[in-house]
């Protein structure tokens, strides 16, 4: 996964055993020998086996040989194909690039298999290239900062799946996370100490680089701007304004005044120290949900605007845009913005990342088909906002053209997509599962081609790349347990587990209704953030009920009461548990849960249920329906379906 | 823990409600500061209580209310006693220094106390301070390198339980992990690209200083150098010798020569850049384990010997150690070093920390005490070797001065101690698993009066502390499971946990014999690796067997059973996994464990044995005590006492 452009298999089985080497051509210390070392480590890890060789061998050649023409500078231009060949003796990964054969060897890794006594690489003949050449993931490191180590395991785990962007947004209202030696208030005054030193932002883009991913940086203007005003409140729209950092969730008001000559100082210097530190070609200025509210309020701002002939705050946006545009040109940067950049003056050298879609007023498919038509280059992420906590089939299902017709110059602008993970309701410790693995469903979506979509068969393969991203130290798996401990106050936590298997967190943003009820510093370790999206035992039940109805047999009745009877008696372990405040709340959903299985299952045994039995199901599945503790139970619609097909089939009269 | 020196309590009850406030004063943005937001930030987080106020109020007194008078330079002078009363309505941490507010606050967070409906702080009044004044842990990030990460989750739970010592082992023969600008070779050609750039350096002194930690480099010459002599072998004690990185464990024979004036150079330019680093006034040179095999096959070096009347290598070493006192103390550096350096010209300005002891052939007690009768400070790890595996009770009960007595100067001298963790044997990944608990107990034993020494309920208070370290990020509980997942390709691991939690692994040294068994690179993610000392359910089990000999009731014999039962139908889960190599080597372990458990469960339950079956159980028992992958079963005592019962009290005739 991301599934390859071709596979052809063969007959033949190369073993892992402790002599197998690996060697390079050219023999290069750069990116693909870093890779060769990480894939060795990664192999012994996965597979037990002592290597004799920890490094690439360089006086001979290796059973595994990697060659490639050149070393890439990345950017939109790069080749990423690679062919993988694996025959009984030798593995053969050939690429025009470096960084095609660092892709070359992710999939060679993913066809680690095994059999009782061995681990091998099956025989295999794979050509293969990326589909687009934008595969980005969005992380918000404003609204919760996210440490170094946080984002680098996140770094291997977009190479693990071949994503080759990460867009990193730096500012927000929430904070302003980069030292700037120029403007040092920023960090002094706009972060809450918490922020990447310009080394640490180096060594970021460094480990990036190494693994074939650009980062495209974002500071957000003029909106977005409540912790840059914090620090610098004479940027602002508004004069004497109390303007601090913001701890709520939202669109706030504070926004840079785009008729001063000083906003644009500002933004000049702080861009020409900040870009050096990102060799990417690209820069991206946010420029997204502006209300105006300040500037309206504003007479200055009014009255420049009339002066300009800016009939609207959308023109003066574009006024401000298109001088950043000049800025970032000088500093040999494309400027790349949110679609509400994308107004009739805005230059097609900007690029347009689409966000916006029918959930924000617009047309299905939003900006991203009319900014290509335009002749802008553009980056779709409508489809992919992954903190709207939506099932991965959601996102696998949109494809960024579809089956709209488009001229050739205008498919290449769609130069590919990115998940975006706000972070206002996600810390370090529960980012991971927020981000995985549904973003490696959305690389599948941006790499293969366009006709691989089956859905299940891209579950069941995301099933195992899930749990294989803890090898490279993801948290998405492990954490769980570790909030359910803590809520417990270490007691037994089985009761919990079963339940967060059913359970999963509010959807589209309704966890945290108007912004208000979690603030940044808000506890983020309840039991909404030990659930998951694509609850682990509602599918395989979901399904179990499905083959039930269709077909009643013994087989499938089994399958159903197995689910029925752990959750019937859950509640009994359940109540074992010492209570606590954080616990409590979870009583009566447990309890709910036990009564409706024991009652469902009852009347699956005995073919038989009673109005007065169905009536109180029902009632409990209506309880059942309401959020309790900020997450939903994943599988009303399935309980609901038993309890219709019990009534049809098995009413006592 | 660590237990306060006096606590008395009352009977008041300090309810923590999204009302409560922390206040500082004098009121300061540094260490106290950031203690304060983070003591907020997880109360929060143990709590669940969505607290109005994320930070320190600075407009009125807060409930909590923090007091002290100076901000502390760190160093071994330094106050960090403290006063803590918590009544109904207000808590009061008072101390002469910001550290010993930041110890205050800390003993404060493990008072979090709960019922059904609320969190509180019982009622108490706590005067504190240290026994020792240096509370130290040693990393070796030689033999694993250890990321920045890693070493700040470590350092967050050392200040946890009150630590105060980072003793950072940078250097060895498996790698040189400190960037240098003066001599970048060490980096290019002795790290394998594992290392701390000066910068990440300085990010950790910083974030350890916060945490009132001091940071002590050790840089080990002139043995342990093969590292170093791979980048510059010029200095080497061989000429045309191929000086390589050592991929495996043990004391090798590169050494740098201290015969050459070029050798000096190389140490003052390098100390000279490295020093200014660590502002700390002690610096550690190693000295350890050099058998000097390299001097005595150099003439040169022989023959310098005899021209400077240096009759021993000794001699030799010490006169090279006199010169690096002389560099350290030009840099205002006290020079410290491993016991060998005490030898009879060594100035006692320098640091004597003792490592030997009955083990490496030295009388009980090693040099500590010596080394302070002859004028020398010293600090102690002899006895806190946590790499060797071994259980919490053999470190609690090693204390540094025991019965001896000694007179006031002599014991100002012993300064404390530190756990050592050589990290052979341990990955980023397993690290956490190694140090933690155990060494929460180790710090209790250097912080807290020497008579608090009950083993029964240092163990109780250690199961708290130490599942409550995962909330600093620590990953010793959690990792086990990533381990088990990995070792079964994503199959159901509860019958691998059931197994771990009665197996340890080998201990002093005895899983990597002679050094070669494991290589820096080899997996260190096999069940041994997920296995820990002081295994979960033997102390319950070894505790029920004696009681049930002592008396074999009803009720003693039921708990007994409950683990027999467990562990007798353990083999039936565990032979339904699909087989691999990682979990096949398990199967004899499993099996036999299962065996022996039903076995005696019949005796037992039935008060009946007979000779046939006894004497299969006793086979079985001996085939328990050999090692298995790597892991020893730490039940064997108690099956065999149980199997001695059943076979004084239950043979059949």
């Amino acid at each position: 996964m991301p599934w390859p452009k071709e596979i052809k298999e063969n007959p033949a089985k190369f073993i892992i055993n402790s002599d197998v080497t690996i060697s390079l051509s050219p023999n290069n210390r750069g990116r693909v020998r870093n890779a060769a070392v990480n894939f060795l480590r990664r192999l012994s890890t996965r597979t037990g086996v002592f290597l004799g060789e920890g490094f690439p061998i360089t006086n001979k050649e290796g059973h595994i040989k990697i060659t490639f023409d050149t070393v890439s500078k990345l950017g939109i231009e790069n080749d990423e194909s690679y062919t993988l060949d694996i025959n009984d003796t030798s593995v053969n990964i050939k690429a025009k690039t470096d960084i095609g054969a660092i892709r070359g060897l992710e999939t060679l890794l993913q066809l680690t298999h095994n059999n009782e006594t061995n681990y091998f690489f099956p025989g295999v003949n794979i050509i293969d290239n990326p589909r687009f050449v934008w595969r980005g993931l969005m992380i918000d490191v404003a609204r919760h900062f996210q440490p170094v180590n946080v984002i680098k395991r996140n770094l291997r785990a977009m190479a693990s799946v071949k994503m080759n962007v990460f867009h990193w947004h730096l500012t927000d209202d929430q904070g302003f996370r980069i030292e700037s030696k120029v403007y040092p208030k920023l960090q002094e005054l706009a972060s809450d100490g918490l922020y990447y030193t310009q080394e640490q932002i180096k060594d970021i883009v460094t480990y990036a680089d190494n693994l074939g991913i650009r980062v495209i940086p974002e500071l957000d203007v003029p909106g977005h701007a409540s912790a840059i005003l914090a620090a610098y409140p004479e940027l602002g729209s508004k004069d004497n304004y109390n303007y601090t950092i913001e701890r709520n969730s939202g669109v706030f008001d504070p926004t840079l005044n785009p008729t001063k000559i000083i906003t644009y100082e500002f933004l000049e210097n702080l861009f020409s120290e900040i870009a050096p530190l990102f060799p990417d070609d690209y820069f991206h200025i946010g420029g997204d949900e502006n209300e105006g509210k300040h500037w309206n309020e504003n007479k200055d701002i009014q009255r420049f605007k009339n002066q300009h002939g800016l009939k609207t705050n959308h023109d003066l946006q574009t006024y401000f845009n298109i001088k950043l545009e000049k800025i970032l040109s000088k500093l040999g940067k494309t400027l790349m913005g949110w679609d509400e950049i994308m107004t009739p003056n805005m230059p097609t050298s900007a690029v347009i990342h689409s966000w916006r879609g029918e959930n924000e007023g617009l047309t299905k498919g939003g900006s991203l088909i009319k900014a290509a038509k335009k002749g802008y280059q553009t980056v779709l992420s409508n489809g992919y906002y992954i903190d709207r906590m939506l099932p991965v089939e959601h996102h696998y299902n949109v494809d960024p053209i579809g089956n709209v017709q488009l001229t050739k110059a205008e498919q290449s602008r769609i130069l590919g997509g990115e998940a975006t993970m706000w972070s206002e309701l996600v810390t370090q410790q529960t980012i991971d599962s927020r981000i995985w693995p549904r973003t490696a469903a959305i690389a599948e979506r941006f790499w293969s081609p366009q006709a691989i979509n089956d859905v299940n068969a891209m579950k069941k393969r995301l099933a195992t790349v899930s749990f294989q991203l803890e090898e490279l130290g993801l948290t998405h798996i492990k954490n769980r347990d570790v909030i359910l401990r803590n809520m417990t106050n270490n007691q037994d936590i089985s009761s919990l587990i079963t339940l967060s298997k059913i359970c999963e967190p509010l959807k589209i943003y309704a966890r945290n209704k108007d912004g208000i009820e979690y603030k940044t510093y808000s506890p983020f370790n309840l039991f909404a953030d030990a659930c998951v999206v694509n609850a682990e035992d509602a599918q395989p039940f979901i399904n179990q009920v499905s083959n039930y109805i269709k077909n009643p047999n013994k087989a499938h009745e089994a399958e159903v009461m197995h689910y029925l009877n752990k959750w019937s008696k859950n509640y009994t372990h359940f109540s074992k548990l010492q209570k606590n405040p954080k616990i409590s709340p979870l009583e009566k959903l447990s309890k709910t849960i036990s009564d409706v299985s024991l009652m469902l299952s009852k009347a699956i045994k005995n073919k038989n249920i009673s109005t007065k039995n169905l009536n109180i199901i029902k009632d409990h599945i209506k309880v059942l329906s309401n959020p309790f503790v900020d997450v939903e139970v994943a599988i009303i619609e399935a309980l609901t379906r038993l309890t219709h097909y019990s009534e049809s089939n098995n009413l006592q009269n």
